[in-house]
């Protein structure tokens, strides 16, 4: 615990993306510092740094604007830059930036982040509808598989439902447990890997992504379901539909959808309250009769009752408890005492998920419900409890509304997931970068991606997406329970066993549904998880080793003894590029020059003010071009050394470097430097009209060991 | 004519590329060099840039392929680059190259530059090509159009023969004239624009250009179409049959199909041969029966015969003419006395052409023949006069041949003349260079395209392509002829008024066929033309604009007489790059440093080396991360001045540059020079695991003035 807390824990921080130095190499520093000669004078700066004199800047790029300060000074020698400072300097870029800023909002300042405490009444809504949508589509997805035996194996139902009650009693308990262990966020990542190592640690993280796009996939899959279940001539725009319900999500979370926010508590409260009326009034409807089963309208069987459609059964209706983890993630976000907090509103979350599940699933029963396509049996329950009146609409609205709520979840914990990942080198960097408006933008961006290509495979059918979800929910969930049972026993607390043997139930369980569910429906979809899993963790393991070698190679070491430590001039081609001290490095300035005009001229003064040898190189179609040039260069007067080369094939870029490679190679320890003139010029449709040579030379000098290139612009005024 | 000798004539040269400077520009460059006081210590360099010693390089990148020697020493000061030097270094650019040349040949050596004269036999088959082939389908044209008026009107093709007749004579002779006048090549371009300015010159070589484009398509369209003739069954294949068509001309002149080859010869000659048999026999059968005409089926008439219609006939049969102005292109490529040698072969091809015209439009006559979707009226000609035997099929290859033929000199002319207007700045300057081939590889990819678009947006279609056609050319002989009547009056040498009179006619009579054709066919197509002569010359001259624009920013001038000639410091946002001598020239080097590794002290210690003041810049998301950088920085032992800015809106690259423009706007005439460490990735996938602020950095900085940017590598070995 503490060591995560070292390590920045779950703090979520826009400097992670400046990892602090290690001891020893702040040591490297000081001695690579000690035995530093500069040869600039230090101080004698031209300018003042500070600006401090030049605050009010006259009107410059920015003239139509007035004078604008874009750098305050707070302390004397620190400039903050405000807002204005990020727009960029193009027109195009600041049109850009511009229609960003309308879609999603101004900028805010790192100093916004918010650390909000909720309280239990708020967190319950916040964190569990997730959790509570799922029985919208939960015990559906178990009685469409029961149904293909045909509706007399309906019955069934009602002992799933009993085991799936004991599951979810078992891992709520199992998680209870885990949130006092790790009361700084226990996310499955966190927890497998720390526990049961990385790779662990990237199996779940794994599990969870594939939950965390299908949790958006499947909700607004079920959102739209209920819209075109009430409204069925809504029912070919599915597709179009969810993608701009995906879209708006994105845009919403993009802008910051604050996710404490009341939006939550309403439609929630109202869902949990249209399925309680539901459950008392079909209830007492049943009561009336005697609690006699209507009995469902004869389906026939499509395939045998065998172990394998019951267990299928057993696995769709085990997506009802996804989303249960969802508090053991942000215990830090509670009231203190946070554990106790958390705990507790856990406690009531499971109890209402019970409540909710086994309800509609024994009422359905009651009422003779059989899944059909085109309505979902939420719907179907809600006609037939609410002949009339305004309650089956807010019965679809409710339901609606949490599904999209659910998925918005999904925004929140992906993009969170994503920054713990990058921040240990399993994820690209820049999912550490937190965007104008303080959120992941590049892990929501990439979610919505992922969740819009599911979605528009599986043409938006929450019976096909089914197969898919409850394979990583149930690994993640599996990972974290065994990861317990190892941190239980490393830790041989009191009550040590007894709190190992929970987890272990828990684990254990959650094993059974995982390979229930990955074997029974492989071949309905889950073979792309049971696929996709292990090669996220591949992906992850081989971005790691990435950031590894790149770690390795820009490690600081401490400078060589002698006055030139990098590679000996015997063995040319081997990148000399250790370490250098100002006063080890030899200097070879390379200009070349296809003509002699303004361009060219500035940059053979800029590398003639250096001060370092210059080489001036001319690369020439034919001879004769050869001969004119160099009379040309003696009529300036041969300032500089010039060395033409005829280049018969007229290639200029090929020749050019394996020139400056053969100079390389004829003293390793030499810093070539490449004096590129550049032509800036204002307009794109100019760009056409000319070589891009300078940009083909950069590239192409770019493999180079040892080769520094330094464009000198010169700016077209049209 | 001694002024276009000067400035390169027709001469193709490589050296085109780089154009040699004027007088006062060597005056210039004289004053500037008396005045320069470069710091370096001239002639000391670190290494031998002879590369004398060390031509035998010891295996480094090249390690697999044994020493290469890449460069050859052939004076004693020059190198020369030898074909391996042009090798790309990436593997992937060396994998193109390779491909390339397998399919197109190694590189051939600017030395390989053939001036071929061609001697009168060869020549008229190589020009007369686009000319005689046109018969394949001239005759045809005019009567598609005619037999819109019912068969009946098909008689009025004998009197129209007979006014294309006198054209073609007047425009072949108006063109004798042109040839003695402009011995060095008197392409329209050219002499339209000395005489009548380059408004004129640029809407000829517009003309020329479409008329180029369309010279592929209809060829290639008409070779298409006596292949579908004669073998029908092929017929849906149309399109991609003429695609394939252009893609290997493309192809075999990228490889060099070299002008003067044999290839043009047989196929010219036996089309001559074949159409003249057909000419003897059905001329022999049709004296048989009296040279009474065979009545031709009765067909509907779909149109009245109107004015219009005879006109568009007319216009239409007048594309046989095309191609006629190839001699006078191609003058200096004949034998001496090179006029006198291509004006008789031009008589000769006029006189064949009026054969070939004439001959076919009267026996179609006599035999009755009416035009008819699927089959050529040459097919069917062939097939009436040679109802057995090889004949027939022999017709058909020659007509097909000869169309390819013609559609292959357009991959002549075209890139020349863009070669000629890119060498006076009017088009894009990338059509100077000559490709690995000694082609001009830019401009026949260009036509290529042109052309299969072209063809494909008309199907393929011969008889949809050619209202489009004579617009074009007549366009560009109106012009040239037009010119040579300025010509004559302006040198009022011997007889200037009867050879002015001969052209005046020529002229006039083209320019009725021009307005003709864009009258009568406006509607058919020629509107296309008609709107794309105005956009193309409207595009050359913002072409030129652009070119003459950046030749000002880039000319040559004195340097000023004070210490600091550039804008002064009271200007801010005024770019301050004149002309600089190394003496003025004010350093300030910038180190952008967002950690500090071995990339950024490799950066800071080459600025330290280089002995200007140095400052190093560090932008933070938060005032925090700002301390510990501090740290770090102090503990390195503060050796250059760090300024830390806060972005409070964590973005970095807006911040940095308006921080740059802020100092530089507070100094205009300082020098920024801005130190990036580059990390140099070697494989392509790595490369969404970063951040790209490198290049971004540098696309931002690319529009300060004054902002000179340096990268410094770190190549990352895996």
């Amino acid at each position: 615990m503490a060591g995560e807390e070292g390590q920045g824990g779950t703090v979520v921080t826009p400097s992670a993306e400046f990892p602090p130095l290690a001891e020893e190499e702040l040591a490297t520093l000081r001695g690579i510092g000690a035995r530093w000669r500069a040869g600039g004078r230090r101080g004698e700066l031209p300018v003042d740094p500070t600006l401090g004199r030049y605050r009010r800047r006259p009107p410059g790029r920015f003239g139509r604007l007035a004078p604008i300060e874009l750098f305050k000074v707070e302390e004397p020698d620190e400039l903050v830059a405000t807002e204005p400072a990020n727009l960029p300097g193009s027109r195009w870029g600041r049109a850009v930036t511009r229609l960003r800023r309308t879609l999603f909002g101004p900028p805010l300042s790192s100093a916004a982040v918010l650390y909000e405490r909720m309280r239990k009444l708020v967190a319950l809504p916040v964190l569990s509808s997730d959790l509570l949508s799922s029985v919208a589509y939960g015990p559906e997805a178990m009685l469409s598989v029961l149904v293909l035996a045909g509706s007399g194996s309906l019955g069934l139902s009602l002992p799933l439902a009993a085991v799936l009650v004991v599951l979810m009693v078992a891992v709520g308990v199992s998680y209870r447990q885990t949130i006092r262990a790790y009361p700084h966020g226990a996310g499955s990542y966190v927890v497998a890997g720390d526990n049961l190592g990385t790779g662990a640690g990237l199996a779940a993280a794994a599990g969870l992504i594939v939950d965390y796009v299908l949790t958006v996939s499947v909700s607004v899959a079920a959102g739209v379901h209920a819209v075109t279940s009430a409204l069925p001539g809504l029912a070919w725009a599915t597709v179009p539909l969810g993608v701009l319900v995906i879209a708006v999500l994105l845009a919403g979370n993009l802008r910051g959808v604050r996710t404490a926010g009341n939006i939550f508590v309403v439609p929630t409260y109202a869902f949990v309250l249209a399925v309680v009326a539901v459950l008392v009034v079909g209830w007492l409807r049943a009561a009336g009769r005697g609690f006699a089963p209507v009995p469902p309208p004869a389906v026939p069987a499509a395939e045998g009752l065998g172990l394998l459609l019951v267990l299928r059964a057993f696995a769709s209706g085990a997506v009802s408890m996804t989303g249960i983890e969802a508090v053991s993630n942000a215990v830090p976000a509670f009231r203190p005492p946070e554990w106790r907090n958390a705990r507790t509103t856990l406690g009531w979350m499971v109890a209402l998920l019970v409540l909710l599940f086994a309800g509609l699933t024994v009422l359905i029963h009651l009422d003779g419900l059989v899944p059909r396509p085109g309505e979902t049996m939420l719907s179907q329950l809600g006609r037939v409890t609410f002949p009339t009146g305004p309650w089956y609409a807010l019965l679809q609205v409710a339901t609606t509304l949490i599904l999209l709520l659910a998925a918005n979840t999904a925004f929140n914990g992906f993009p969170r997931l994503l920054f713990f990942m990058a921040r240990s080198d399993h994820a690209p960097r820049r999912f550490l970068h937190m965007g104008d408006r303080l959120a992941f933008s590049n892990g929501m961006v990439a979610l919505a991606v992922a969740a819009t290509v599911v979605f528009v495979a599986f043409d938006g059918r929450t019976e096909a997406l089914i197969p898919l979800y409850a394979v990583g929910v149930f690994l993640a969930f599996t990972l974290s329970q065994a990861g317990m049972v190892v941190h239980w026993r490393r830790r041989r607390g009191a009550g040590w066993r007894r709190r190992a043997a929970v987890n272990a139930v828990g684990a254990t369980l959650s094993g059974l549904v995982l390979v229930t569910a990955a074997l029974a429906k492989f071949t309905q979809g889950a073979w792309l998880v049971v696929l996709a899993v292990p090669l996220l963790v591949l992906l992850f393991a081989r971005v790691h080793r990435h950031y590894a070698t790149l770690h390795r190679a820009l490690a600081l070491h401490p400078p060589g003894a002698g006055p030139a430590p990098t590679a000996p001039a015997e063995v040319p081609g081997v990148p000399a590029e250790g370490e250098e001290l100002p006063q080890q490095v030899r200097h070879l300035v390379v200009v070349p020059v296809a003509r002699l005009n303004r361009a060219s001229l500035r940059a053979l003064a800029y590398a003639a003010s250096l001060g370092q040898p210059t080489l001036a190189v001319h690369i020439a179609p034919e001879e004769g071009e050869a001969d004119r040039f160099r009379q040309q260069w003696a009529a300036w007067g041969d300032q500089v050394r010039l060395e033409t080369i005829v280049s018969p094939y007229r290639a200029v870029i090929g020749p050019l470097a394996h020139y400056l490679e053969a100079l390389h190679a004829s003293r390793a320890e030499l810093t070539l430097t490449v004096i590129v003139p550049e032509v800036v010029l204002r307009r794109r449709w100019h760009r056409p009209l000319h070589s891009r040579a300078e940009q083909r030379l950069r590239s192409a000098l770019r493999a180079l060991p040892g080769v520094v290139v330094t464009s000198v612009p010169v700016h077209i005024a049209e």
